[in-house]
């Protein structure tokens, strides 16, 4: 990972309004791997006051782009092709950590598996499980 | 559709915190369809200032999961199993809309197709196209 | 659609010989769309004698494929990056009619929606949904 | 796992016709894990002469639902609800081995992870991977 790819990662991610909306930010960068961290709050609810399956995808939809997006050359930005989650249980906590690992990464495409878990003093549990298909845009830095 | 049924989905939106977080509003209820509208704002974007993916697929659960509660019994509600989504285009634009539509509803699992349009003046343009499976939380009243 | 697209699809297909194996074959080919056609037997079945879903899926990914080849230019072949299925009813019937339909066709990807029909005399019912993501390798001519 | 679990799959993978016609076996049953293996042949082939995606799918699906399957009540069958599965390299090798191993197993739902492997001699590559949802289908014996 080139030195600076945290900090490639951070400031894209800084610019993403909806992160900052849902008070969601970065939590660890490595080599094939994202963790974001998004506290509790009713702006982020469902009817039943859980969080609202949205906002759990759209977290491991960014973990996972920007997994992908540290493997990619500097001059390329990233987009998500396809993501598939399967919600496996009540979102609910006092934070909820969305995970990306890249399990393949391609010239063009690059697949991510997405784990989000709910944690709740010292417990910390499975709430969803995804797949994720991103495409490396060459020659179209991310900035 | 009983005849109540859009008011029951009105209601358990607006308790969605997420949803008003995000500034979307019920737009049309039918038995098995619902449209949710979500006017753009830099709270919702990505880092090249698009919509983000995360707010796309978290308006497209959304209908479906309300599609889905238009065919249940009154004294049931709503859980998103898993859905998956593509993303087709950039979405960009005034305002998204996400379809949900029930294409077969069973006694325990509902199958819904996810649509999203970017509308752009007198442009609609199809941006995410989905499938979502739901269950149908008999005897737990959505309230 | 050159003259010769039908042909192509024809005689790629013939070339597959899981399709043979399975006793599919192609019933349509259209700009954008492909219908395959596969009969029941004993050699298709799961645990309770319905079609088996790998079966099912099977032909849904071919017609999907190949509804996507007859987009590509001349000299391009297609591979399958991911596809998704609901199987909606339990498949059952005299035979199965796969269709695979381009919603969005790119340079490089391609998204096909993905439907199974079961046939009984004159009934003929949804039992499978899909979404699938193709990649045009160009260059790369299918024979 | 009740002791004789393994010979309930067992049993019931014998009567999977497709199974049988595509050449596959099970190899291994552990309560919650199924691996089942698939040796290449001319029948299994896409039009380059890899194994088609059907193929891949076919077994990963019987994978995933056998190891929902031993984590049922013994009067309950199995039905995949849905699967979604990313092929993430060339499936070329002397056999085929999918593995189903639970991540989340419900009175109603189960949702298993798919993984497909190539094997040629002493390499063993990820070829496909998968998320797949079953529905236990209680009071009805698989026989």
């Amino acid at each position: 990972m080139p030195s600076d790819i945290e900090a490639r990662v951070r400031e894209s991610f800084a610019r993403q309004g909806l992160m900052q909306h849902l008070g969601a930010r970065v939590d660890r960068v490595e080599p094939g791997f994202v963790r974001i961290v998004m506290p509790y709050g009713e702006h982020l609810t469902q009817q039943h006051g859980f969080f609202h399956a949205g906002g759990t995808s759209a977290i491991a939809d960014s973990a996972g782009g920007y997994a992908g997006l540290t493997m990619f050359p500097e001059d390329a930005s990233v987009l998500t092709v396809e993501f598939k989650v399967n919600l496996v249980a009540p979102a609910r906590g006092e934070q909820l950590e969305a995970e990306g690992r890249v399990i393949r990464s391609g010239r063009t495409l690059t697949i991510c598996q997405l784990e989000v878990f709910a944690v709740e003093g010292t417990s910390r549990s499975l709430v969803a499980l995804g797949q994720q298909t991103l495409i490396c845009m060459a020659g179209k830095p991310d900035r």
